[in-house]
């Protein structure tokens, strides 16, 4: 690595937008959750898919890495640089590019958030549904394959991405994927890059689907006695069909925790959270046969949020359950764990882990998109306490073990980073091989984000 | 290539299960469409993954070309060897293995095909929905990424696959995907597999996403005086998001084909096929919704397919369009076309192409699976007549650009094979290398279809 002589070359190609400065370098080494500071050498602030096919070039002569750089919200440590390097920074990459509403798809930079494309398309009677908790950047989004509430109904990023522009580790600028709803026209590309984790290539342009705004929306939470009956309902109503937009589950602890954060009153029991979309008569048609399946299942509490107003209440108390829950014990820090299950065996999975956590004596309140089968368990933990630590990463062992006995997965949506790494051999064997043996040939010097999702060198 | 020593060690695992006989080498070099035959070297017939991987094995030692086989039914050369070596074919490997029901899932064998699966499955109350017009085995549909009317709703072999068994160049069995809904667990290796026409790997197992019998179903048939009354209708249908299972488009010439085959009597006028799948009362709602819709456009000569009876009988005609369309002109052959674009440039696409057909001197009807943007002229040639194939080359050529510059693609949902592969460099461009790259990584020796969707060498 020859550090000194590409950070020269990159201040000639940027000028300030490169910064060697300590408080951008710290701010682009640290994560949201446990893992130590890995600051880079540098940051860079390409404004162009040419700029950043430039550093990448620069960055590949010196043999120096390269470590994209979203809105820094994913939770293993993915956007670490721990191998030094450059920081790249996307978020001056943050436009609207096109607006192709006859077609439903949008063409965006990497940096602009969730949050910040849904204000653009709201006159458009558009929407893009991918919801993680946090305002991630679409990029970063892509790049981890992150999916949301909303996934049971409109899909993952895996399902609302169409097409990429993408720079190689070699600075190629490459296109993928088409505008057209299907294509059976070789590799698919987009797919591989989907999840990727900024090792294969860095996203510089994405086309994504977009969906109507529904023409009525109706939100619920109801409480039940057991957390069997509130996932039995969720496999019910998948079973019979009730078409549903968002089906979350949270425990009791974090029922309490939102009544915390939020000044509510839920019992201290096992909730779901529900949100049908449709017309007028689809909605209430679906409402009722929700309603009866909870009836049958003994939820109680029934609460409809009708106004726009109250629904937003519902899903903003919902996406703040991270930092409510680390607030929940001051000075803590999370362990955010993150298994996807088939439906048939949510409730074994979520009981088991429950007990798990409590046997371990450790705080760890459950939530999950349980329509998808997918839930987490944030273990709070003392930043001093190595024991307690130390079987907080038992518990999550035991949990990525249980998924994959069951058929599942270590990793229903945030992805592997440097977190995961360790669960990959046991999830896919000598399919983790083949995955090595793309990232060598898409990235022979290892550069892109090194030390992430594949064993390489 | 030591072919004559891996076919005695072949013979040696496999027994009579590999044959060298004439008929079997004639049957399997031969293609659905107008590609001269290129018969293999031998036909093997496994039985298991193992017995796969042995195959490969042994053919990778002795450099001899391995080419899998499913029911041969791909439209651009896909399962021709033409480079000689083995014919692997899969029929053998046809079992449906495990009925998941609570998890709407099934796990297959590659063999089996789409009709057989949804026979087994009949009892169950739930079905595979992926429906090439050709009864085609499951291994293949994955291994082009196929699609068909159905995917407007259920999506195409991308959405419907979640898990796979592959046989990979070296030998090696790897397992890709899980039975979670969804991961974000490293590299796609699912969807990579997906559309890579035996040329990565061999498909031994698929783990397969089961849908819902629908509780109601309504088809139905209607006639419009204009290609574009009928592709807009198509537009609205999708912008008013009236929930449609089916939406295809037939023109003139195909209805005047229909009546040919089938002892219709439809007017010689573009025609709509439509389908709705739901509850009893989602089902009344669109059906009228999209009534009012085509009343608006000027469509007429509605008939609804109220019965089961009927409704098979209009899905069997529409599946039976190809061998129809061939039979029009005895002794013909049929060049199929097959572009996809955005659903904004539809119309403009359908009528440009007939007009290019017309402007040739071609016969040549256009289907389509208009609720995707996807069309296919089959055009129909005289084997004898040079001049003809090169104006029918000519125009597919015109087809494949307009749909690039329209921002689709050159196949949406036939492949690539050997027919397609000219168009590569201009719908990927430099990504085309990106795939090369990854073939020559996963496939060094080149033994797995080679001279398919790639070059190398
Ligand atoms: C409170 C909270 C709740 C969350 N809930 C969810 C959830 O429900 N679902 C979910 O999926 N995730 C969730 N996450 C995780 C996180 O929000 C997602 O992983 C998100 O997709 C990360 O986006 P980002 O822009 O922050 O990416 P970053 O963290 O900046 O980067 C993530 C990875 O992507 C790479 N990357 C970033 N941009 C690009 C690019 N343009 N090209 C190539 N690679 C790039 C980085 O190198 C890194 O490897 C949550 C996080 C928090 C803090
Ligand atoms: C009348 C007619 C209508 C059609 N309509 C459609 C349509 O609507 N939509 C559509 O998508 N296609 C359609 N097709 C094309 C064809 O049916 C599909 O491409 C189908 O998916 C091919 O399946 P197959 O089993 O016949 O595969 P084959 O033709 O046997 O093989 C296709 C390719 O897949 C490879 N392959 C086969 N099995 C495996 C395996 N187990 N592992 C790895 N590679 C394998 C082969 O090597 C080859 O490259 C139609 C064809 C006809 C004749």
């Amino acid at each position: 690595m020859a550090l000194a002589e590409a950070i020269a070359e990159l201040e000639g190609v940027l000028g300030a937008r490169l910064s060697t400065a300590r408080a951008e370098r710290d701010q682009h080494g640290r994560s949201e959750t446990w893992f130590p500071d890995a600051p880079p050498d540098a940051v860079a602030f390409p404004e162009s898919a040419q700029e950043v096919s430039e550093i990448v070039k620069i960055c590949a002569r010196h043999d120096v890495p390269v470590t994209a750089w979203g809105t820094g919200t994913s939770l293993e440590g993915h956007a670490l640089p721990i191998r030094g390097g450059i920081s790249l920074d996307l978020t001056r990459m943050d436009r609207v590019l096109e607006i192709l509403a006859e077609d439903m798809q949008v063409r965006v930079q990497p940096g602009i958030t969730r949050e910040a494309l849904n204000t653009d398309l709201r006159a458009t009677g558009l929407f893009f549904p991918v919801d993680p908790g946090a305002n991630a950047s679409i990029g970063g989004m892509a790049a981890t394959r992150a999916s949301g509430t909303t996934t049971v109904r409109y899909g993952s990023m895996r399902d609302n991405v169409m097409a990429l522009e993408v720079v190689m580790a070699d600075g190629r600028i490459i296109r993928t994927g088409s505008r057209a709803k299907k294509t059976a026209a070789g590799y698919d590309l987009t797919a591989l890059m989907l999840g990727s984790e900024g090792t294969l290539g860095v996203i510089t342009e994405l086309t994504l689907k977009l969906h109507g705004q529904p023409e009525a929306i109706s939100s619920a939470v109801c409480a039940f006695d057991t957390l069997e009956a509130a996932v039995e309902t969720v496999q019910l109503t998948i079973q019979m069909g009730i078409p549903m937009a968002r089906i979350e589950f949270v425990d009791d602890l974090t029922a309490q925790i939102f009544n915390e954060a939020n000044g509510t009153n839920f019992p201290a029991k096992p909730h779901l959270l529900i949100e049908f979309h449709g017309s007028e008569q689809a909605v209430a048609e679906a409402s009722e046969r929700f309603g009866e399946v909870v009836a049958d299942m003994g939820g109680a509490d029934f609460q409809w949020a009708t106004t726009t107003e109250e629904r937003n209440r519902l899903w903003r108390m919902r996406h703040g359950a991270y930092p409510a829950t680390i607030a929940h014990r001051p000075g803590c820090m999370g362990l955010v764990t993150d298994i996807c299950v088939p439906i048939s065996r949510l409730a074994e999975a979520v009981s088991a882990t429950k007990r798990d956590i409590e046997a371990a004596g450790l705080i760890g309140p459950v939530v999950g998109h349980v329509g998808d089968g997918n839930f987490h368990s944030v273990l709070l933990l003392d930043p001093e306490d190595a024991d307690e630590f130390k079987r907080a990463k038992e518990v999550a062992g035991k949990m990525a073990e249980r998924a994959l006995a069951m058929g599942g997965t270590v990793t229903g949506e945030h992805g592997i980073g440097m977190g995961k790494i360790g669960y990959m051999r046991a999830e896919h064997g000598a399919g983790w091989d083949a995955m090595a043996q793309i990232k060598r040939a898409l990235d022979p010097q290892n550069i892109l984000n090194p030390g992430k999702v594949v064993e390489q060198n």
